[in-house]
This record gives C-alpha cells, sequence and structure tokens, in this order.
C-alpha cells in the first residue's frame, strides 16, 4: 500500500564518544524514508533541500525506491542543518547549531500522485506544516502516524493539539509523553494522550525500548542490547519509518501487527545506530532483518 | 529445595513523591524472605535485628514461611537502619541517614541445619560478611547468587573480587555494572564480568526491566507498565527473592527456567513498589502471581 513521508531532509555534524562526523546526510525524513524503504517501495517523500545537497545522495534515495516528486529543491540555498554532541550515555545530547536555512518558510507541496495515500507518516516538523500536509489529502489515509517534540509543546503547543485531534499514531520519547499530558507514570500519560486524539501511542526510550498503547492494552519491545552503538542520531526516524513500511507492506492495522511493527521498527533502529549517519541503513538486505527480528524474539522468549 | 537468604532485617524512613512513612520494616533480606516464600517454604534467613524489633514482625514472617533460626537478636542494641528520599523519577534516591547499629560488626553464624542449602541468596551487604556466610557451607550449593552496590566497589573492591570468584549470578543495577567493568555497554560489561566469576549476570534496570546475560545469550524481561507506583524501596531485593524463591522451588538452574524465574521475580517486583514497606508483599497469593505473570507475557507477546 502506498506510504507519503514529510519531514526534513538535511546535512548533521554529530559527534558522540565514538567519534565525529561532519556534514554527513541527516534529516527525519531521510531515515524514515530509507527505513520504511525496506519493506514498501516506493516511498513517496514530501520535504525540501537547498542547492547544496549532493546529487548523488538524491541518487542512492531513488535507487532504495524512494520517490523524490514532493522533494522540493532550491538551487540558490542551503538545506538544513543540525549539529550536536552527544554524552556518554548517548541518551542525552546538545545541540549546538540549528540553521534552519531552506525550512525557514517550507511549504510542502503534495504532489497529485501524493494526495491519496494510505498510510502518511508526518515526521517532526512544525506543526503548521504537518497539518498543511493533511489539508492537501484527498482522502483520509487507513493510517496517518506523527512524531513531534518538546521544542513544539514549548512554543506551539495550540496547533500541536490542532494535529493530535487528526492523527492515528503519535511516537514520542518518555519525557515528551510526560511533558505533553502532565502526568509521570507512562500508563496515565497514555489514556491522557489517548484523549488528544491519536487512538495508539508509541513511547520511545531509546536504549530501553519502545511501549505501544491502544486504550488499556500494552505491548513492550526492547531495544536490542548491542556491544557496540555509534551514532543514536536518526533512530527514533529509523523506527517510525520500519513501524509504517511495515503496516504500508501488509496493509494491516490490527494489534497483532501493530505489535509486529513495533518490533520491525525496533530492528530498524538497531541497525541505524550501529554506524554514523544512514550509513548502516544502506547495507541493510532483508535477510539481515530476518535475523534481527528473530534475535527480538528470542530476546523476550520464555515459555509458562 | 532448601533457600538460605542472608541480608539486612532492618527499619526504613521512606519519602517519595507519593507520601511518606516512618519507621517502617525494610532490609534487603525481609523483601528477599517475603518475596522467595511465595515459591518455597522455608526461608532460612541469616540476619541480625537489635531488641527494638517488634516482635510481631517476626511472627509475621514466620507465618509466612520464614525460619528465623539464624536471626540473631541483640537485646540491648538498635536495628540497622537507613532513611531515603527518592525524587520525581523513582529512579535516583539520596541517601538520608545510615545507622548501623547490630550491622556494624555483624558476624554471621549458620545454625547447623543452614550449611547445606541447595540455594543461597547472599543480599548485599559487606563482601567480608558474604564470604563469612560462604566459609561455613559443609557442601557447595547447587547455585549461590549475591548482589552487591556501587558502595562496596569504592570501600571494598579487592574484598568484591574475592566473593564474585565464588559465586554463580550476580544482580546488579546498570551503572553498577558499567562501574564494575569499566564498559559503558551492557553487553560489553556482561562479558568483564563473566570472567570475574559470575557465569549468570543480571542487570536491573527499574522501571526499564532486567536483563539476563549467560555467556553470549541473552533474555530481557520488562517491568509492568503501572499506573501508581508508591515506593521503590527493596524492589530489586524483591526481584531477587521472586528469582531465588522460583529457582528453587523448581531445582532447575537452565537457561529456559532462568528465564522464567527473572519473570518471576519481575512480578514480585512489580507487587512491592505498588505500597510502602513489605506492605504489597505480605497480600500476594499465588493466584495474584499467576495473573502478573500472564500480564508480562502478554506485554512481549508478538508472532512473526
Amino acid at each position: 500500500m502506498s506510504l507519503v513521508a514529510v519531514g526534513t531532509v538535511a546535512f548533521d555534524d554529530i559527534e558522540t564518544p565514538f567519534g565525529r562526523a561532519e556534514k554527513v546526510i541527516g534529516g527525519a525524513c531521510t531515515y524514515i524514508a530509507l527505513a520504511a524503504s525496506c519493506f514498501v517501495q516506493p516511498v513517496r517523500i514530501v520535504s525540501v533541500v537547498g542547492g547544496d545537497f549532493p546529487e548523488e545522495t538524491l541518487e542512492l534515495l531513488k535507487n532504495r525506491g524512494v520517490d523524490l516528486d514532493g522533494l522540493q529543491r532550491r538551487p540558490g540555498e542551503k538545506s538544513f542543518f543540525w549539529a550536536g554532541k552527544y554524552y556518554r550515555d548517548l541518551n542525552t545530547r546538545d545541540t549546538l547549531d540549528t540553521q534552519l536555512n531552506v525550512l525557514a518558510d517550507f511549504d510542502p507541496v503534495l504532489p497529485p500522485a501524493y494526495r491519496e495515500p494510505e498510510f502518511l507518516m508526518l515526521g517532526n516538523l512544525t506543526p503548521m506544516v504537518q497539518m498543511r500536509v493533511l489539508e492537501q489529502l484527498e482522502r483520509r489515509p487507513k493510517l496517518i502516524a506523527m512524531d513531534t517534540m518538546n521544542f513544539w509543546m514549548n512554543t506551539a503547543m495550540s496547533d500541536l493539539l490542532q494535529v493530535l485531534k487528526m492523527v492515528d499514531v503519535l511516537t514520542i520519547n518518555d519525557e515528551e509523553a510526560r511533558q505533553l499530558s502532565g502526568e509521570y507514570s507512562l500508563v496515565k500519560a497514555a489514556r491522557v494522550i489517548h484523549q488528544m486524539g491519536p487512538r495508539f501511542l508509541i513511547i520511545k526510550k531509546g536504549e530501553h525500548g519502545a511501549l505501544l498503547f491502544q486504550g488499556e492494552e500494552v505491548f513492550f519491545a526492547p531495544a536490542l542490547p548491542l556491544a557496540d552503538v555509534v551514532d543514536p542520531t536518526g533512530a527514533g526516524d529509523t523506527f517510525a519509518g520500519g513501524f509504517m513500511g511495515w503496516l504500508a507492506s501488509t496493509g494491516d492495522i490490527s494489534m497483532p501487527n501493530m505489535r509486529r511493527a513495533v518490533v520491525y521498527g525496533s530492528a530498524m533502529a538497531s541497525f541505524c545506530v550501529e554506524k554514523f549517519s544512514v550509513e548502516r541503513l544502506q547495507e541493510v538486505t532483508p535477510e539481515m532483518i530476518h535475523i534481527r527480528i528473530k534475535q527480538f524474539a528470542d530476546l523476550v522468549h520464555f515459555k509458562l
């Protein structure tokens, strides 16, 4: 089934305890698309880049089954840029620099072929931009998922609440779930957030795994314990991409399949963090995914 | 099969964001014994209390199947006392007061019936005291588990390393595993700690669950997402008690049963945190455990 993904395509400078990477490919939409395209093709992306964005990277995305018709290019301008530094635990990071550039006045335009997707992933962006995408849809998708962050809760809460009413799945981290709901317990936070609109809530806890809530039903998928985590950038977006890619490839949004989708998302995220930028995601094959999914199954397996 | 548990029996003052409890029953051995006695009886405890310790609490322990023959009583002295305050996340706490009292010169003495246990749980104590218990054994138990903490790594590392050589299972939290091994990755930490002696390593991550490592095999059990967590005191000890109680009741230390034991430990810990002190543990019935184990199974269930 068709999948549209909206978000940033960008450059990152990344520093982790294990090394540095300068002006590497980043952006939520890039990670989402590369992960999702392992399950469903084409992945139609809605984003914007400047004239500085390398043609060969766009070729690479095309070769992985990403449809670039919704990617705006602005020759005289610069792409979105983010610089961040991770600390020893890799769960905390400082943003060192953010240059919006082409993103500052980004107005997403959906090409005709994009306006009736069955699955839509709204990557982390200004809530108003996410709304602009929803306004251009000619039919309600089977499932709309969105990501957001604490920054929008602090600066654009009423817009955010408007978008939340219109989506089915919200993916946020544990601290954001607490901030959004005003509840410390994630079980209580989920109840509050369900009331805001999303009937599915995914709380991403980084190395501590992910929780899926639907009503009073809860599913938990651990993160795979890895010997070497090199760069966590994009892990959450990769998770979302794997999750939505799996759902779009099966067309099944029942809870048993949503549980499976969370595991596929976690598996994709476990690849993402093994190398800098999108390097590892480009190497992933169906067989590698298959092996990793079995590792997830074994990790939590017990018999009563 | 027989189980001996060593550790503190004490008083606690506890402050959490949800309330206060003063001079309530605490101590690692108390939690271990109450949890383990849900699976195997008697649980033979080795500990020490002062004359201030209430007779009715000792009666209560007896009624739950705890054998007090190894509990020393010192009429003119005071019991071990700990006061702590938890912060909003319940994962961090400050120790406000520690009064060793009877624990200061505690020399554990194993009654004859205690000297050939099949399962032995060494609760968190001075490594030398743990060693004194091992010296009195007349036969090597089928399985020896020990708990320890960062304090002993900072103050008695060489003693600790001696004890580690003699045990099968080590239970510590994630920060302690990192400190003990010098490795940030828990996968690498496990490899280092296996070399120190314990062939099984359990890393307790509080609300983020628990990992069991044996060689390159890893099992993960999440913590049950709870709407109300009131007091995390003793959750780690309760986990250890449930874990060892299950193993002692089945006599099976194969990895499939160790996985099951981790789930039983997690289930017992999930009860512990629902009320202050040992209050909730006293209410637990086999049926309540059964229901909770099913919740754990459902929480991680997915079908490929």
